[in-house]
């Protein structure tokens, strides 16, 4: 009866009846391999995970695969579980550049992501599913500019609780990055005549690019043991710092330098902008809070779901002197909202403390990770330090001398391994003298099955001789 | 054992088992009455009707509301349905500012928005399901700033089958809204040394302030019954048009004008802008195609899911001509990105024909509440004239002379019915000589149990008299 489902708005296919679920799975997993989402080869998870991640009876999910064993679009073999077949047929219809790389063995230090295959898919779209369920008809709407009362709400109490960030849900604005939260402060600032935002000098690119799209220029300050110098700070209209853990290099900020940066806010006029970007993940000891609680009026606190969750969400979060609210809201009129089903949902999932445990089990995760990474390089390359704190989801790992990053980045890519220089982080004139060559490496990329072959890569990449035989450990 | 929970990553809230089920429904209740998300005194949809949209068992949701009716959450009543009920309590911790309006009724006419109670809950959320069951985990990465391919590749099918435009995957941007879009355009244009956009003399007034905040001016042009009067673009770097259904006039572009627009972009190098907002709606025959099928080179089509799905999701593309796609992306870099999950929902909610099935649904919905409004206006004040095609969801209904659209305004507020004024959509220098005074009147707006109530308060406040009882029709 489709025009019944038409008119009514209700879609059956959430009656949970076994023969419907099933035709459903498998028409999804049919289109998904028909154009090439599931790349030929692919293996997909065990049908007890599978069954595990939708909910569904395990019979299920194993007849929808046997159906489609039997249709050839998949291949069962004992010992190397169910994968996708490959074939011999028509192009892909999406053209060359969307088709998935063949490679069969990549691997992915570089840093900046999270183990997206952690990803709650199940708890996420549960969610969103009860919370639509009750929500308001008006959140369909265009909404507000500064985000969900909900999620700001829910922010509000998550963020004074795990971070030490004050502020009520009235100084929050939600936006879709960390990237697009920077550009409307600096288009505000733009607006107020500032010329120059100062950064640190080893960080990240975009960053630096966002500021100079704005029309504002950029002023590195040196990051040395202690994170950035922030001593050097004379008339900038604004500072964006990573306290937590220095991007890249890897320090947190001292407290006298915390102390000192804020009064130099208040004394020049000058606006923090902290970048919160992993403040959830430190291994060693209780985290140190937010900055932003030393002087709330002169600090910008980014926090984002990009390192949490995941990027994709693309949901992040200014908690805003007072005074800078409307101005930021008056940048954000008319072109940039953010999705309100993934604000809504990611409210449930505070309140409901799934974020939490989401956040613990990904700490948990990540320290091991950490730990393997530096038992790995101490046993197989001693002579690649891990240096900086036990936190966040990156460590730097210096060369010895002689060596050359792309010596063993070059080594690394050889080996199907991609990984982090330092080199590429740094300021054009960031006066990167005080730095040793290194890599960053991001333990937290690769999925889990993959991580240790990860590892025994760098290693192998760290070892090797280069080319003229110097690197030997 | 939260442990295990935490470390698996599934939520197993997705098992469906009717007290767990029933639990899960209280829970979330409970949670959106506590925190004021659910007013007091807010009617509950029934409970067949909360079971069909969840795909519950009634009795599983009766038996939720029966337990927080007992727990006092809600108070039900023969008659009048089962509604938040009134405490008197500590006040909501969110202040003052958010608490919902109190005000019982409140009947919106503006134009703007679809019936955003009709949004498709059940199919959406369970099309994301299982969506992300199969997608590849790089999906939570963050992502291409194209969007990703697919939803290009289902859009790229739909426009084409739907409404003719041309064009493939690869020069589809996905971006945040038909604001962003044309930030992102506006943004290109300025670098580019471009320094006028023409406009649509009647129009949304955030496209000139999206064109003004890019640093550029903008150059009204006439609107007559025959569309823009695009005879009168010089040297202007672009123009934006409402060619399918003139906002908020309501007349389609003539076909010479058409042509005409296309051979002063190839001419000139100028630019179109499409803005297809709602040329999915049309009633009285099957709908004129888009106009960039004429000139693909020269006309950007910019499309959107706020009037045919939920503004609230903020999903908009643009069709670019290809030597646009690489600027565009250079515009959007680092700071504008579109969340990946409603992106892969979107595409397979049109994959699966769950796209247009919902817009065949809402298509005889507006249809029927386009005659119900004309008819009601005809027989109950018949000096307020419908103009405009039978198209789209807003229709203009002319004043007779004397009357002015602030008196009809004023009045309909003094029965709680919001409407929008021809006038707030008039450039200042519009020069609005052709235009008599009307209303604009966005049918699609309330939800449907309140649109016939709405249409009588239109029909009181068009024939009560006016201050000096010049308007008895």
């Amino acid at each position: 009866m489709p025009e019944t489902w038409a008119i009514s708005g209700v879609d059956l296919h959430v009656e949970v009846g076994s023969a419907r679920v099933r035709r459903t799975l498998e028409d999804a997993l049919r289109e998904a391999i028909r154009t090439g989402r599931l790349p030929q080869g692919l293996r997909l998870p065990s049908s007890r995970q599978l069954a595990a991640d939708l909910g569904f009876a395990r019979n299920t999910v194993a007849d929808a695969y046997g159906q489609l064993v039997a249709e050839g679009w998949l291949v069962a073999r004992q010992g190397s579980g169910t994968r996708v077949a490959r074939r011999v047929g028509p192009r892909d219809p999406r053209g060359h550049e969307h088709v998935p790389a063949s490679r069969p063995s990549r691997y992915d230090l570089r840093p900046g992501s999270p183990d997206v295959s952690s990803f709650p898919t199940a708890a996420w779209t549960g969610a969103m599913r009860r919370t639509l369920a009750v929500a308001p008809v008006e959140v369909f709407g265009y909404g507000d500019p500064r985000g969900r009362p909900e999620l700001r709400e829910a922010l509000a109490g998550y963020l004074a609780r795990a971070r030490g960030v004050r502020g009520d849900a009235d100084r929050i604005v939600i936006c879709s990055g960390f990237g697009q939260g920077l550009a409307l402060l600096c288009s505000v600032l733009e607006e107020r005549g500032a010329s120059t935002v100062a950064v640190e000098a080893h960080g990240l690119p975009s960053v630096r690019q966002i500021i100079r799209r704005a029309g504002l220029g950029v002023s590195p300050i040196a990051v040395d043991e202690r994170g950035a110098m922030v001593e050097a700070l004379t008339d900038q209209a604004a500072v964006v710092l990573t306290p937590a853990h220095q991007f890249p290099l890897g320090p947190s900020l001292a407290p006298d330098r915390r102390s000192a940066v804020v009064d130099w806010a208040a004394e020049s006029g000058g606006l923090v902008v902290e970048d919160d970007y992993d403040g959830e993940f430190r291994y060693d000891r209780h985290p140190v809070g937010a900055m932003q609680a030393l002087g709330p009026d002169h600090v910008v606190y980014v926090g984002t779901a990009s390192k949490t969750l995941a990027p994709g969400l693309r949901l992040a979060w200014l908690v805003l002197p007072r005074a800078l609210v409307e101005p930021v809201l008056a940048a954000k009129a008319y072109a940039d909202y953010t999705g309100v089903l993934e604000q809504l949902t990611l409210a449930a999932f505070i309140t409901s403390g799934g974020y939490d445990r989401h956040v613990r089990a990904r700490r948990l995760a990540y320290r091991r990770r950490r730990a393997e990474l530096v038992r790995a390089l101490a046993s197989g390359a001693p002579s690649g330090a891990v240096t900086g704190m036990a936190a966040g989801l990156h460590a730097l790992v210096t060369l010895p001398g002689g060596v050359t990053e792309a010596d063993v980045v070059g080594r690394a890519a050889g080996h199907g391994l991609m990984v982090g220089r330092l080199a590429d982080y740094a300021a054009a004139d960031a006066g990167g003298e005080g730095h040793p060559s290194a890599l960053v490496v991001g333990y937290a990329t690769p999925p889990e099955h993959a991580f240790t072959g990860a590892v025994a890569r760098l290693v192998a990449a760290l070892i090797e001789p280069g080319p003229g035989g110097r690197t030997r450990p």
